[in-house]
């Protein structure tokens, strides 16, 4: 298909230009690399875009994405699109709540509670939701009620949400999905992570 | 494989230490979406990093990568760390030469030869050769000569290279490879690109 053709043109009622504005719900998935970084270079666009921009991180690991994350505060509001960036597991960022036992499952489910207040009050135009597919695989956060809320999410919010396994029903609602397969890595040959490529 | 294991220790005579201080050679390809935005997610954490990054972009089209560029851009220099950015097709930035006739082959080639020099002087420490399967699909820049070139780069210098159809020699000779594979595109709906999120 040449660059720009559509294969149909809906019957929506909607000119091109409206078209072009709608709002985009993606998910990368797939056991290759690629899926967050991806969607952090996506952030990229947005900021330049003038998009307010939120991240929420879910399942705190190895897998911090700290450059990404303090190349992306670098911008925050360097040309006046505020960057905010949350996470799970060191406390969400509206949540201060030291020294209690953590519970991984109602962390994951306040977040998406968050971000169902967000959505709801149109806090940003761009959502990061890294590594979201493992609450809901994990039956922290319910599917159904992602898919509703994202699917009635009023005004033009665009949403990616990142990880492995994504599930069928979410991949059937997204917009876009791309799904990162991993054709070769440098610890298949022995070589650990390394700085400033994995972290 | 749990994270952070590795399949096999290498026996190459180095610590791990110096194994994750390897430079990384990444090709990203595939029909789906997220190569060249996975790139530039790459080049966030580089960035962070501390790294000088080089910027080369080959095959002038829509696909001209605005948003990362000029979020790319507003980070050059801010902790320290230059972001370079050169493009073919507008004239690269170190040939000026208003109003010849384009030659896409010759300035792919010569792309590739300025490439070479910084290879070969260190002047970064993460590339990213976007859309550079491209000029090697066509016959303007050797396959070869580019895997022996990034086979015997100097020093730890890092390089990702996008694009469809990478040449399998080259997918051979690099350490970390990812397909991107397009599951749903929004085009197959009718939906024509859409800023911030295609530009």
């Amino acid at each position: 298909m040449p660059q720009g053709k559509v294969a149909v043109t809906p019957d929506d009622g909607l000119t091109t230009r409206q078209r072009r504005r709608q709002a985009v719900f993606a998910v990368h998935t797939g056991a290759g690399k690629g899926k967050s970084t991806a969607a952090f270079g996506m952030a990229l666009r947005a900021w330049s875009a003038g998009w307010p921009i939120g991240v929420f991180q879910f399942v705190k690991s190895q897998k911090w994405k700290v450059g990404e994350e303090s190349a992306l505060k670098a911008l925050d509001g360097v040309n006046g699109t505020p960057v905010t960036w949350h996470k799970m597991g060191e406390g969400w960022s509206w949540i201060q709540r030291a020294g209690t036992e953590r519970d991984h499952a109602a962390e994951a489910a306040e977040g998406w509670a968050q971000i169902k207040r967000d959505l709801e009050k149109e806090s940003y135009k761009f959502y990061v939701l890294d590594e979201f597919t493992y609450p809901m695989k994990w039956g922290w956060v319910d599917v159904a009620d992602v898919i509703a809320t994202i699917k009635d999410r009023p005004g033009t919010q665009h949403i990616v949400i990142t990880g492995r396994d994504a599930h069928p029903d979410l991949i059937a609602a997204a917009d876009l999905v791309t799904e990162m397969t991993k054709v070769k890595h440098p610890m298949d040959a022995g070589r650990k992570g390394q700085q400033g490529i994995e972290w």
